[in-house]
């Protein structure tokens, strides 16, 4: 665990500070009646109110800002441009929020905010309104007391986050002059269970596929049949063991070709970060980590491909046994990729692997998503390093990449620019699930790290 | 196709041949008096009654006969000693039928026996109780013509054959004296496709297992674990792939050590079946056979143990992908023996190949059954080909092993004498399905066949 770092903020900061800490009923009661408003894009509840309100409420801090219509719901858009020289930060989350059901699982309706035991409860309190309304409010808390702002901001408000932010990629491509910035923060997920602030420089991106094969035409009885049908469930073993082998190596030709190796910096954050891997493995029971053995923990989530068969189905799935010998079977699987791996070349070398070793397999491209990195070295990192000591007085843990896949890539190889997810949420926020909840204190955090950001660029030139 | 053999029938069983040609008309409706009596064995319908009937019958005809109690359903047990010196044969059937739904998709009830177009519809009428009320009137014919028979007859009908024959095996080992017989013959099943009588002389053994695995405690997050948390399913794949491999050899270490080649004789045999390869396969629509190759169709049914992944579940098998790692799956599998495999060894091997490659995983034995096989040179092969000859008028097809399993063991091995399948219904007699149906025509060739048999095995000595 990193030591405390006892560090005094420069006096802009401390004042900014002390107006959030006179403030903070009234900002917590103000972000109540945030998440108040439901705004769920999978069923368009809300959305275009909650955009109007944003809009509302951006143009109150005296940013331009406007709800971008889309062909889905609209992107909210902001920018603050009277700080020049100064660099810009590009501060994204998302405005909608995943259904609440199930209602009845919910001790607090999820659209009545109702605060518990330090804690604030509502759908989206965590996931996302709660964590960009702090970066609101330490905006404001800025303005209030010093009139204007240390750097300038675009602000990306999403409204199809939660539905798979299915038209990020082809906005971000259609408005990169009204994207231009220097960096992006994303505050959004949890923090580190232990409740240290964390930086995340990547994610891993992904490519899904299906293999399916029918044999008969209907299935067939195994003293019948057996020794003269084939069966697609051995077709589909057969196949799988030339795609990974039992040592745990990908073994599908030529998929690593392109896959940068970690850095040595990448090596040595990834091993400092905390890890008790007797209790992560007892967490879910494992009594093993997968193959190969010999690397670590985070080497594994971070700077390898996978091939995960996400399920593999065919036969008989009852009690007991049944003579039967099935006609048709089918595997679902998905790849993790590292740089500088694409969905598109990953899914065509699984393409003709497949083709290669059975021929009698249909390959269905699922798509996928690129993986994204940001270099650990970038002068941003430092930044967020800085602003978290001086709000939380911790140095934050740092993430070279994270296992799981987010659009990232539309920053990091779209706009070209560093990006980072920098959250604020604890751990145990129950995203996704009812009595989804933000701890009072993590909010206040929020807030003080969206503020010391901003000050700590604003004693930087821009990088452009 | 073999080509009919004219033969001339000795004048003891042209007179036999002659009451049965004049007696057709009672005795089809002698069979559909006796299949409107229902004995479903699954549900406990009609068993008692249908077993006293039988035990009537037999005593009617001069035979010494009870229904001898089992912890299930009873055996009925009937004997004819009256011809010292004569050979001895097991006649083997079942009185109990499947339970008959779905009713409404009977054109006729199927307990009240209707004819059309030539055939007899009813429950039970192909599969059993109207083959062996054939060789019931074939005794009777006998009898009425010559005042005696020719042999010694032991008929064991069982009650529980349609629900997996749970006591034969015991029955038969506790009652080898009063089953005391030089050989066996069961009428049932279909004849061949085209029509042609059949003589099959064993069948495949059979032995099942289940393989399960869990790794963690639930399901994970194939960005946040993938690369961390072994997968079952892979667990799977790289087990399965170390006892079959592609070019289909069973690779199970020691699994064949006791498998008995196909003598010269039986791949003969095989060799005369008529196949039409291109119709089998457009028949359930395969591109190919299985591997291996070099394997002629019927060597594949009869001559080689098979390994049949009967089921393989594991993780998400909805519409669409899921980035889930599974926790758990599982595999059910069979495996056909050929003699002299047994199921206790087989499993035992596979047992132990399972715990050396992949001790994770669970075995699960779900038992077996014995092969079976009397040799194509027993000299009561030739009585019955015969007995077909004379009775039908063209040579029968004969089967050394069919691909399925039978509980034909307790004859050939428990008794150990030779044991033959000689089925008298047509190749579409809707057995298990609704419309069951024999064709009036197989059923008279069925009492003609019996009647041959009866006179056949009354021109030789007993072999014991």
């Amino acid at each position: 665990m990193s030591a405390a770092k006892a560090q005094t903020p420069p006096d802009e900061l401390a004042r900014v500070f002390d107006h959030i800490a006179a403030n903070e009923e009234s900002f917590v009661k103000r972000v109540m009646d945030y998440v108040r408003h439901p705004s769920i894009s999978a069923q368009d509840v809300g959305i275009r109110e909650v955009a109007a309100l944003l809009v509302e409420t951006l143009q109150g801090l005296g940013f331009s800002a406007e709800a971008v219509p889309t062909s889905g719901h609209p992107m909210v858009l902001g920018h603050w441009n009277k700080a020049p020289g100064a660099p810009t930060v590009l501060l994204y989350g998302h405005y909608d929020v995943q259904p609440p059901d199930p209602l009845d699982a919910w001790i607090s309706p999820p659209f009545e905010p109702t605060i518990r035991d330090g804690r604030i409860y509502a759908r989206g309190i965590g996931d996302n309104k709660g964590q960009h309304f702090a970066q609101l409010l330490a905006i404001e808390s800025h303005l209030k007391v010093h009139g204007t702002l240390p750097c300038n901001i675009v602000f990306l408000l999403e409204g199809e986050e939660e539905i798979g932010s299915p038209r990020i990629a082809e906005f971000v491509a259609a408005n990169r002059d009204r994207l231009k910035a220097d960096f992006v923060v994303t505050a959004d997920g949890p923090l580190h269970a232990s409740g240290l602030p964390t930086i995340s420089y990547g994610v891993r991106g992904v490519a899904s596929f299906e293999l399916r094969v029918r044999h008969a035409s209907r299935d067939l009885h195994s003293g019948n049949f057996g020794g003269v049908a084939p069966n697609p469930i051995w077709t589909l073993v057969h196949l799988l063991g030339t795609m990974k082998n039992a040592d745990g190596e990908i073994t599908i030709e030529g998929l690593a070709d392109t896959v940068i190796p970690a850095t040595a910096n990448e090596l040595a954050a990834a091993a400092r970060l905390p890890l008790d891997l007797a209790e992560a493995k007892a967490d879910i029971a494992l009594e093993r980590l997968d193959a190969p053995a010999e690397r670590s923990y985070y080497e594994r989530l971070m700077f390898h491909p996978t091939l995960t068969i996400n399920g593999l189905h065919g036969g008989y799935g009852g009690p007991g046994s049944k003579t039967v010998l099935p006609h048709e079977a089918f595997a679902k699987c998905d790849i993790r990729l590292v740089e500088a791996q694409t969905p598109d070349d990953v899914l065509a070398k699984v393409a003709a692997h497949v083709a290669r070793h059975a021929p009698e397999v249909e390959f269905i491209s699922r798509g996928g998503m690129l993986p994204s990195k940001t270099p650990l070295e970038s002068p941003y990192g430092e930044v967020l390093r800085q602003a978290i000591r001086l709000a939380q007085g911790v140095d934050p843990l740092e993430y070279p990449t994270m296992g799981g896949s987010l659009p990232d890539y539309v920053f990091t190889k779209t706009l070209g620019i560093p990006a980072f997810v920098v959250p604020y949420a604890n751990a145990d926020e129950a995203n996704h699930a009812p009595n989804e909840n933000l701890k009072l204190d993590c909010f206040i955090n929020g807030i003080r790290t969206g503020a010391a950001l901003l000050d700590q660029l604003g004693r930087r030139k821009a990088a452009g």
